[in-house]
C-alpha cells in the first residue's frame, strides 16, 4: 500500500486493516504449518525452517532480514529503516512453539484451521499471531510515513528459556560481526495475556521461572512387587512424598525453608488494582476449563497468579504407565518441576534452597537445573507504558488494566538489562486462546485490533521522539 | 521313551533328563516366541495362539488336551490318565506373561536366547519354564510306570489376577458341559521363587493382592503454569501428596486407619524360621539389582517381603513426561497402586478402607477397583507338603526352607477352596531369574533339577495313594 492511501482516521484505518485479513491468515497458516518446537531436538530443523520463512515475511514487508546464529537456535533480525535520524523501536516476538503432544486436539495442531473468526493451531496465539500483528502494524505505520524505524527480533528459543538470547543481544548491542551496534529507544514485547477478554491489559511485571528435575534411582531395573515389595525402595513413591514435603499441593503453599523470604509484598494499593483487572474466579475457571481453584475470590486469584511464587509438579515419570496396574516396584523416577518466581526472588538462590532441602530429605536424589528466568517489574509511570496505555484506550475504547503477568519471558529481563531501555508488554493473547494448551487459537478480531494497537502505539512513539528527549 | 529304559537310580534319572535338554529348549523357545501378554488386549490373539501351542505340547506328551473357554481368556486342560483307580494330581501353571515394555532388555524379549546354561526371554521363568519342567516330570513318571494320573491346568489370565479362573474351576469340579467332574487328590503349583539360590525352598503361604487406580481430574485440559499456576489445582501434585498420606514411602509403613488391624502376627518361631531361609540383605540386593533396601537385617527383610503387607505405587501417570520440563499444569492424573496383603487381611475390606480414606482426603478423587487376590497360608505339617520336602531333599541334597512367598497366586486360593485339597507350591524360580523384570531368564540346570524334582514328587504321591487314605 502507498502512504497516500492511508489516512489516520479510525474508520479508514480499520477498513485498511480489514482488507489485510486474507493476507494475515495466509501468513499465519504458513508459520503454523512449520512445527517449530524448540523443546524437541528432532524439530530443530523445523525451527530453522520457520526462521527462514520468517525472513521471507520480513522481506515482503520491506524489512531487511538476517538470520543470526547463536550457540543454540538462531535469532531472526529484521530492520525497517526510514531515516536513521528517526527514533527506533525494537519489536520482540518468538517463532518457536510449545510441543503439541497433549491429547484432545480437535484439529491437527500444525495445520491452521478456521472456525468463524478464530484460527486454530499450535503457535496461533503464542506467539506467531501477535508477531504478525506487530509486523503488520509496523508495515502500516511505515507505509503511512510514521517517522519511526523498526528493529524486529524474533527468537527461536523462548519456550526453552532463551538460553542463547542474552549473548546474542549483547553481541548485537556491541555491533559485532560487522554490524552497526543495535540502538533502540524502546522495546515492545507482544507475548502476554490479558487476565480477561473484557478489559485490555498492560502488564508491568512478569514472574520468573526456575525449572529443575529431581531424579531418584534405587535399583538397576524394575522388580516384582510380590517378590521384593516391602523391602525394595520405591522411587516413584519417595519422589511423591518429597514433592509433598516441598509444598502443600492443595493450597500451593511452598514449604521449603527460605523460599518465601525474598518475596516482595505488593502494596495494598497494588493488590487492590490487581483485583480490578476483570479477573473473577468464575470467568477464570471458564476461560481455562478449570473445574475448581485453589482460591475463592478475585483478590486471592490475582495474588495467586500475579504476585505469589509457585511450586509446580509437571509430571512424575517412572514406573508403569500403561493400562491397568502392573505390579512392579519401579527402579527410577524423575519429578519435573518448575517454580514461578516473583520479585525479588533470584532463580539461582532459590535453586540452591531447593537442592539443599531435597538432598537433606533424600540424599540419593539428584536435583538437576533445567532453566532460569528472572522475574521482572517496571515503573508504571514510564513514558512508554503510558504511551501504550493511550494507544490501548484509542484502540479498545477503554483504559487498560495495569497487571502483572503470571508467565515469564526471559527476553524481557535480558533486553531491559542489555539495551537499558523501557520494555513495554503489549500483549494480545486472551484467556480463551489456550496459550500453551491444546486447541490453541487466535481470533482475527483480536489480531485486527492488535494491528491497530501497534499502529497507534508507533504513532505515539514517533511523537515521543528519541528516548530521553521526548 | 519306554518305561523299560528308565530306572529310578539317581544317575540314570539324571542322564535321562540330560538328554531332554534339546527338546526342552525347543519347546521353551516355541512358547516364549508367542507374546502371550494377558495385560495387553492387543495381545489376546497371541494368548490364544499360546494356548493352542500348549495343547500341541500336551498331545506330544501323550496327554489329552482341551481348550476350555471362560468369560475371558481360555484355560488349557490336559489329562494324562493311566488308570482311573490310581491317585491323581493336578498341575497348575500359567501361559500368560508380564508385558515386556521396560527399557533395558539386552535381547528381544520374545525371542529365546541362550547364554551358557541360561535361556533369556519373557516368560522363561514365569511361568513357561516351570510349566515345561512339570510336564516333562509328569511324562517321565508316566513313562516309568508311576501309578498316578495327571491333570494339567494351564491358565491364561494369571498376570491379570485370574478373573475367570474361579468360575472355570467351579465348572470343572461340577463336571459341566459333558465332562466328568474333576477329581484330584492334591494340587501342585510351580510359580514361586526361592528366597535364595543357595537353599531350596517350599512356600507354605502367599501374599494376597489388591490393585486399584486413584484418578483425579481438575480441569478439561492441561493449562499454562505461568498464566494459571498458583490458582489452578495440580492433580499430579495432589495425588503425590495423597500417596504420601496413605503410606510412608521411605519405610513402607501404611498409614491408612484400620489397614494393619487384621494382620496375623507371625509367631516368634515362625519369624526365626523365615529369617533362616538363606535370605540376606546383601544377597537379596544383588539378586534383584537393588541399590539399597528399606530394611537392614535378614529378619527385617523376611518380615518385609513375607509377613507384612505393602502399599506400592507403580506409577503416577499424568502431566508431562517428555524430555526436559514443560511448564504446564496437568489436568488429570492417575496413581496406579497395589497392596500385597497377608493373612488375615481381606481384599474387599481393605479396598473399603482405602476408598474411604482417599475420598475423605480428596473428595474429587475416584478409587477404581482393579484386582483382588486372597492371601494364602497352609499347614506346614500336611502330608503333601512333607512329601514335597522329601522330594526336594532327594533332588537337591538339602532340606528345603519353609517360606512364605511375597507374591500372589490367585489360583492357589481358588483351587484350595473349590477342590478342597492340599495345594503344594513347588516353585523353581530363582532370585537371579528376573521374575517380572527385564532380561527374564531360566537356567537349564534349574529346569533339569525341576524335572527331577517333579518326577520324585510324583513317586512320593503315588506312594501316598488316594487323599485321605495315605
Amino acid at each position: 500500500m502507498k502512504p497516500s492511501t492511508l489516512s489516520h482516521s479510525d474508520s479508514n484505518l480499520r477498513s485498511t486493516i480489514a482488507k489485510l485479513h486474507g493476507e494475515f491468515a495466509e501468513k499465519l497458516e504458513a508459520l503454523v504449518e512449520v512445527p517449530s518446537v524448540s523443546m524437541e531436538p528432532d524439530r530443530h530443523r523445523d525451527v530453522r525452517r520457520c526462521a527462514a520463512l520468517a525472513c521471507e515475511h520480513l522481506r515482503a514487508a520491506g524489512a531487511e532480514p538476517e538470520i543470526i546464529e547463536t550457540a543454540g537456535l538462531p535469532l531472526v533480525s529484521g530492520r525497517l529503516v526510514r531515516d536513521p535520524a528517526f527514533p527506533s523501536v525494537t519489536l520482540y516476538n518468538h517463532l518457536d512453539v510449545q510441543p503439541a503432544d497433549g491429547e484432545g486436539w480437535k484439529t491437527a495442531p500444525f495445520k491452521l484451521q478456521r472456525k468463524g473468526d478464530r484460527y486454530y493451531g499450535r503457535g496461533a496465539t503464542d506467539d506467531k499471531g501477535p508477531l504478525l500483528a506487530g509486523l503488520f502494524g509496523a508495515r502500516l505505520a511505515h507505509a503511512a510515513g510514521v517517522p519511526l524505524n523498526f528493529q524486529f527480533l524474533w527468537e527461536c528459543e523462548e519456550e526453552i528459556g532463551s538460553p542463547s538470547f542474552a549473548a546474542a543481544v549483547a553481541d548485537l548491542a556491541k555491533g559485532k560481526a560487522g554490524r552497526p551496534p543495535l540502538r533502540t529507544d524502546s522495546v515492545v514485547v507482544s507475548d502476554s495475556i490479558w487476565p480477561s477478554s473484557r478489559r485490555p491489559a498492560l502488564a508491568y511485571g512478569l514472574r520468573g521461572l526456575l525449572g529443575f528435575i529431581v531424579r531418584l534411582r534405587t535399583a538397576d531395573k524394575a522388580v516384582h512387587s510380590g517378590t521384593t515389595g516391602g523391602a525394595a525402595r520405591n522411587p516413584v513413591a519417595e519422589l511423591a512424598a518429597l514433592m509433598a514435603e516441598c509444598h502443600d499441593a492443595r493450597s500451593g503453599h511452598v514449604r521449603i525453608p527460605g523460599f518465601l523470604d525474598s518475596v516482595r509484598k505488593p502494596s495494598p494499593a497494588e493488590r487492590r488494582d490487581l483485583a480490578r483487572t476483570g479477573l473473577t474466579p468464575r470467568g477464570f475457571r471458564q476461560a481455562h476449563g478449570l473445574h475448581s481453584l485453589r482460591v475463592t475470590d478475585g483478590r486471592g486469584l490475582a495474588g495467586a497468579i500475579m504476585t505469589a511464587p509457585t511450586f509446580e509438579v509437571h509430571g512424575i515419570v517412572g514406573g508403569y504407565s500403561g493400562p491397568g496396574v502392573k505390579t512392579i516396584v519401579p527402579h527410577e523416577a524423575e519429578a519435573k518441576v518448575s517454580c514461578r518466581l516473583v520479585p525479588d526472588q533470584r532463580p539461582r538462590e532459590i535453586f540452591g534452597l531447593v537442592r539443599r532441602f531435597v538432598e537433606r530429605k533424600c540424599p540419593e536424589a539428584k536435583v538437576e537445573f533445567e532453566a532460569a528466568l528472572e522475574p521482572y517489574i517496571t515503573n508504571t509511570r514510564g513514558p512508554y507504558i503510558q504511551a501504550a496505555a493511550r494507544a490501548m484506550e484509542q484502540t479498545f475504547g477503554k483504559r487498560p488494566a495495569l497487571t502483572r503477568e503470571g508467565g515469564s519471558i526471559g527476553a524481557v529481563v535480558t533486553m531491559s538489562k542489555i539495551l537499558r531501555k523501557e520494555v513495554v508488554l503489549l500483549g494480545l493473547s486472551l484467556p480463551e486462546d489456550g496459550y500453551h494448551a491444546i486447541n490453541e487459537s487466535f481470533a482475527w478480531s483480536q489480531a485486527a485490533a492488535g494491528i491497530e494497537l501497534f499502529f497507534r502505539y508507533f504513532q505515539q512513539l514517533a511523537a515521543l521522539g528519541r528516548a530521553g528527549k521526548g
